[in-house]
């Protein structure tokens, strides 16, 4: 019997607030480092979304925006606030649904989530400022793991992480909104299964999981833990990976 | 600073091949135990939908399938075998979507997938054979479980899980189909975060992200890891958990 298989998911404490500005890859290396970790060549350090948007300044104080009628309009069909409907379209590269309260975007990404990602917890300013998607996730995540590399000399991989909801399923659940190092998927197409019966159609799309695993711990703290590792994970590393290969094309949809 | 939180994610290797009738409780504490790994009280157990099914005797060998004049034309349509549709049709509730090559049900227990969970791969008999979904998942979940409590003395949670594919996004990942022992979302709902704010909707289906961090372990093995005990996760004990409460029900759908 070879080695038992374990993957480690290990949450970063007292991660400090962060501001526009702050250079997260540093941030991350020297949290990690009073945690009594240092990274290690495969790590794969999982990071919320929010504390990307802060310090990328993707922060809109709401107060500041004038609703156009026609988010005036859709905030009363839905009881949001018309402010933040605002900023929601100028988010959305187009509307999917707007019914029985929510506000269902497709993103500039690709992303097809709620409120087009803005989100309003976790920002000070009691709810009146809100954060915004980075304008390019696997941009942000490109440039914290050069910026970690650079500090520790290690090669590890970023995954930038949202929660949305899912179509047929209560809850929502972290999926991975920008990626750098990491091959998204684990192909078993064309392998071999135990009988010798080629396998079809078994694409896993790993950067999602990963993301999924890392919540479990992420949302283990009181005051929620924004940047998580995974060790040991067995994946392949690609410099050029994008989350666009995770994106669907709209031409694909079978949901409407 | 307390103690740095950290999750599990642990591999059983060298998993016999499963046959109907296997008591598969004891199958896993004794293969656990040929890892070197005792279950201890809140670990999560988590088991690939395959070797349910075979052990429950959920397998039909597709050369004994007459397929019906509906499914011989759907399965022309589709580039798939009639016999293999005709099997999907009597898994499903309801057809959701035949095109494109896919064949997506609703399946009797509430699940969106394709095929209606019906599986070729790694069942003996070189692609003739497959598999179903457990009749009824949280039942098996709960009986294993019980046998796992039986043996060992412990209280963990099952989680059954298939890998299903997801609307809008590309690759599948890992789902929860059945639960034992645990709550399956963590609620956020009306907690305080961290500048004072109410958070309005963050319920977090855990138990997929349990299924999906399962499978980054589960895939890594050549001829696949079907069992993974997840170990140091926080969560909600609950005895009468079903994954009934992560079905959405069908008029609550946007996307149809």
């Amino acid at each position: 019997m070879g080695e038992v298989p374990k993957v480690e998911i290990i949450g970063l404490l007292d991660f400090p607030d962060v501001k526009p500005g702050d250079d997260l890859g540093k941030l991350i290396v020297e949290v990690a480092r009073r945690n009594g970790i240092e990274f290690m060549d495969g790590d794969v350090i999982v990071i919320a979304q929010k504390i990307v948007s802060k310090s990328e300044g993707r922060i809109v104080d709401l107060q500041t925006v004038k609703p156009s009628e026609y988010a005036v309009k859709l905030g009363e069909e839905l009881g949001k606030d018309p402010r933040l409907v605002e900023v929601v379209l100028r988010e959305s590269h187009e509307v999917l649904k707007a019914e029985a309260g929510h506000l269902i975007s497709l993103t500039r990404h690709g992303f097809v989530c709620a409120n087009a990602g803005v989100d309003l917890s976790n920002v000070d300013g009691s709810g009146l400022r809100v954060t915004l998607l980075p304008v390019n996730p696997d941009e942000s995540a490109r440039r914290i793991r050069e910026r970690i590399k650079e500090l520790t000399g290690r090669d590890v991989a970023v995954v930038i992480t949202d929660t949305f909801g899912r179509p047929f399923r209560e809850g929502v659940v972290n999926f991975a909104i920008g990626i750098s190092g990491i091959h998204p998927f684990r192909d078993y197409i064309g392998k071999v299964d135990r009988y010798g019966y080629v396998m079809r159609v078994t694409k896993v799309c790993i950067v999602d999981e990963v993301a999924a695993a890392a919540e479990l711990v992420m949302g283990q703290g009181a005051e929620g833990i924004p940047v998580v590792v995974i060790r040991g994970l067995r994946y392949e590393r690609r410099d050029d990976a994008s989350i666009q290969e995770v994106v669907m094309r709209k031409e694909k949809w079978l949901f409407r």
